[in-house]
């Protein structure tokens, strides 16, 4: 084989990627991830729903990532042991790390009951990056909502290693943001979490000039 | 526990999320992703990050997905057997897709040996939204590039099922591009595979008309 063969040059002579910098100042924001982490039925997919409209509309780039969604690909091939299910959180965090890398601001739903399986993916981001967000509403409330009957099929058994029921949840010891959502509206809690998502953007705007 | 202790709306009655479409219509295009594949050495690093750039800088929404990237965060539980480099292709495939159901055209480099495998992700998408690239460079310019050193090191048996060496790769029967890397120059190859994501980009826009 002769040189011209292979005109190619190695990866070392392409042009520098496009950086994550690069990204932020194109869109106008950098990325992030909004974990929201609370026992089913705490109101997750409600408050992540109704944010991504809101941030949508404001011009912002926002993904919303639910683990429901996520269970019929990604981690379709993982169970609902408790092995599995920490397994579903890890993956759900580096997804979640590559879409705000990407430049999005990730709204990420996961019940995500183990505070060391929040702390890995808050461990994966550069710092200011990564936002915990409590939802918090007592088991009585969530379980009077029931809003897919899990809590029904969780105590007649149906349901092994249900948090709340027949598994912990360890609520976070230093959330950035707690939303009492047992309490609070839709519109309130979303209120509280907006203000909070824009001074988090701006904080990150600001380190990065 | 009374009514007035649960006033946050159950998900049904939250507004609908933010769609696919309006995204696309944000962005100014579709997502889309861009699979490439081929033995190692055969380009697929040093093509995606010159597509990156030249995308980037055309205005687009780009996004650059590398297996050893990967590899060090989603897929670091996973060995390099069979069924382990399998399932990487997999994950790679969900996350490509959910990038691109943000509105990235994602840059995939994969060396994804296995038509099937390659065809499963291609499933995950919506018509359209998969364009398989295939880096048709001969073993022997791979090999003799050796830019990571590992077919010295599949030679001399320290890699089990090495693709091309150990392990088969099976050329793509029907890819949307092929382009000889073994034979062109890095910016003749990028300008053949910018021109296919441009005309693909303008069939989806046309065909959401």
């Amino acid at each position: 084989m002769n040189s011209a063969a292979a005109p190619m040059p190695k990866p070392s002579v392409a042009e520098p990627a496009i950086t994550t910098a690069d990204r932020a100042a194109r869109l106008g924001h950098a990325g992030l991830v909004v974990w929201l982490t609370g026992l089913s039925g705490s109101g997750k997919t409600s408050l992540a729903t109704e944010l991504e409209r809101r941030l949508f509309q404001a011009g912002r780039w926002v993904y919303r990532l639910d683990g429901d969604v996520l269970r019929q690909g990604l981690c379709a091939d993982l169970g609902f042991g408790l092995t599995a299910r920490r397994e579903n959180v890890r993956r759900a965090g580096e997804v979640a790390s590559l879409l705000a890398d990407a430049g999005l601001i990730v709204l990420a739903a996961f019940i995500s009951p183990f505070d060391e399986d929040r702390q890995l993916v808050r461990s994966r981001l550069a710092p200011g990056k990564f936002l915990e967000v409590f939802l918090n509403a007592p088991l009585e409330v969530c379980e009077h909502r029931d809003v897919k009957g899990l809590y029904r099929r969780a105590r007649a058994g149906l349901l092994p290693e249900f948090t709340g029921i027949s598994s912990p949840y360890e609520p976070p010891p230093h959330p950035e943001v707690e939303l009492r959502t047992g309490e609070l509206t839709l519109a309130a809690t979303a209120d509280l979490l907006e203000a909070h998502i824009n001074q988090r953007l701006a904080e990150l705007a600001a380190n990065s000039r």
